[in-house]
């Protein structure tokens, strides 16, 4: 019903991702100001080693992410390469928590979930003086993060808009009696996680038996879906279906990305053969 | 009025600045420290990849973040080469703040505050151990910025010291018609932050127009002032009063300090041409 | 008594161990499960850089840390390669704090205490789904966590195990009037902690004068015994006992593992010279 704090009750976690690193002071200065709007609120890093100016990996990640805090949390995403140019700020409303972040699709996992709803912020409802014009981070998307952290509404930060920008996944796609699908990011372990979701190979299978799977992957190829890591032997390769319910590309004790040549974007391609 | 607690108050904010990098466990031992002194205290990593040792560039990034915390937050600063030698351990109150760290400059920020007082924290009122020779950020630094964010006094840590280290900064200087100025912080984005204030360059323009600004820094030869970023076009060079109202030199998507061959202490020369 | 909440207690501070390094989402998603069970929970990073599966430097970096925290803190220990396979879970009770991680020793420091009791940890008690076959620190460590961080006992979440794994710790050995040692760990400074505990060095002196030893490690000759950094000249190669309580050998401003050639592992050679 209004944009002032709810008595009370203490302030939401705050889960911030960027692409400002950790050496520099830009992540501690949104923390200060978070910490002066929204005393108590706790304050988590989702990561801060988004490359500069990724934010469709910064969206991925956030993809990963969101399901596992709980209601009411407030997600404030920067990476920001228009800061300061005609981009929108948004704050988005989805599946019972809240999002902000730059109009740029790195809110995409929020937008895209059942009756997301999304405001364009107005600068003046935060703040007496206007923002900087290159460190929105702190002087716009902090403050409105801990005013919704404090159970402001999304409509006390500004308008509705229907045209927020979605940045459209990559997908796998049939060609032949073959699924050809996509590296979508590398992880610390060199695990290759791909755009196949559970639902994707279920309806590759359409009732075959797993076993029957055959991957192509780099130098790699692939008999068979493994149910964890320890099901290969040292130093081979291996697909399975990862914690996030997508088929991943990875080498038992090794770094699959380095070992088989894969990176983000390279195809994987899944057919099946029987016996 | 006195050292004790502060009974039915929260702990303040205490916002750790170290050089300790995020490896090892010395970070983590000053944390469980200042949670069994102040328990429930919000603990904010301002950052821990200072170089080792460099107390100056410390200072910096502390001047940067500190104002953007509440008031009654507690800084410790541990950028200590001179650990367990003769140099002092002091604890400050500046800006209705606390810092705490070695005697070394690292606290200039706060010294430099009018009204900031000082004192020599006494090993003995924090514990009835000495302190371990080697690592007092966990034996010193931490049991003080405990005692100082549950409410205890400056004067309740040790006797008043009038003469703590202030490292003397970086400053531009006239040559001519040019301001000679000095890269002073190069951010994980390349963008490179000098020595010269908001104030520094509206006194030099004295009126004269933005457009007319000329500066040189590395490879590059920038004319006039932007905004933002993303009033240059891609790739290109541009200056800008950054978000901590300093002169910055930047590329629109690119490392500065890497395209233009900038870095800490490399000169910036401002000039002014007519039209 | 029960596994169940201790209500009006706040939840313990829980502190992560872990090899998932900060770039990814698996950090914050065992987070957000901990928020979601443990509300308020104060939420430590130990370190995140464990080198994937380092169960034995994992071990280590606890054993460095866990003391300095308060009781009842809870640690979650994740450096795990065997997820999925046929390692137990566990979750211990030491020196009146908890441990939750894989049977593979990284609980170690832990198992060793006096009187030190450890579970299996059943999934079943946890939540009514399975946990995933590759993210058991999301899944299974976490929530046992944070059921400990508000009061749960270790009986509520499995049977007791008398046979956890402990890893033996590297130990020096006499040779001669010598005694051998070894480097158990480089810290970001360079410098060598050896598996030379206190007493290990007042055994080997048996009452002669420190200044009197000789320490051979790498390219250095040690003679004596430091107390501080500062007591050698800049770039001169120390032994003095650290902060952790173990012989470590240093250089003044500099890098011992990289200057001497120094690395885990590596012996150091103490004995003793008349005068």
């Amino acid at each position: 019903m209004s944009g002032e704090p709810r008595p009370g009750r203490a302030p939401a976690p705050i889960v911030l991702l960027t692409d400002f690193g950790l050496a520099d002071w830009y992540v501690a200065a949104m923390k200060g100001v978070l910490l002066g709007l929204a005393p108590g609120a706790p304050l988590v890093d989702l990561t801060h080693a988004i490359p500069p100016g990724d934010a469709r990996r910064a969206a991925f990640v956030l993809a990963q992410a969101w399901p596992w805090f709980p209601a009411e949390t407030v997600f404030v995403a920067v990476v920001d390469p228009g800061v300061g140019g005609a981009r929108r700020a948004l704050a988005a409303r989805a599946a019972a928590r809240s999002f902000v972040g730059p109009d740029n699709g790195v809110l995409t996992p929020a937008l895209e979930q059942p009756g997301a709803e999304a405001v364009a912020i107005d600068p003046a409802r935060l703040a007496a003086d206007p923002p900087s014009a290159t460190f929105h981070g702190r002087d716009l998307f902090a403050p409105a993060a801990a005013r919704l952290a404090v159970g402001a509404t999304l409509a006390s930060l500004g308008a509705a808009v229907a045209d927020a920008v979605r940045l459209a996944p990559e997908r796998p796609f049939a060609r032949g009696g073959a699924l050809v699908a996509h590296v979508v990011y590398v992880d610390r372990f060199g695990d290759c996680v791909t755009d196949v979701t559970r639902a994707d190979l279920a309806a590759y299978l359409a009732g075959r038996a797993a076993a029957g799977l055959r991957v192509r992957a780099g130098r790699a190829a692939i008999a068979g879906l493994a149910r964890t890591y320890a099901d290969a032997p040292e130093g081979a390769a291996l697909a399975l279906l990862g914690s996030g319910g997508r088929l991943e590309i990875a080498v038992r004790g090794g770094h699959a990305g380095a070992r088989l040549g894969l990176g983000p974007g390279d195809p994987v391609e899944l057919s099946w053969a029987e016996g």
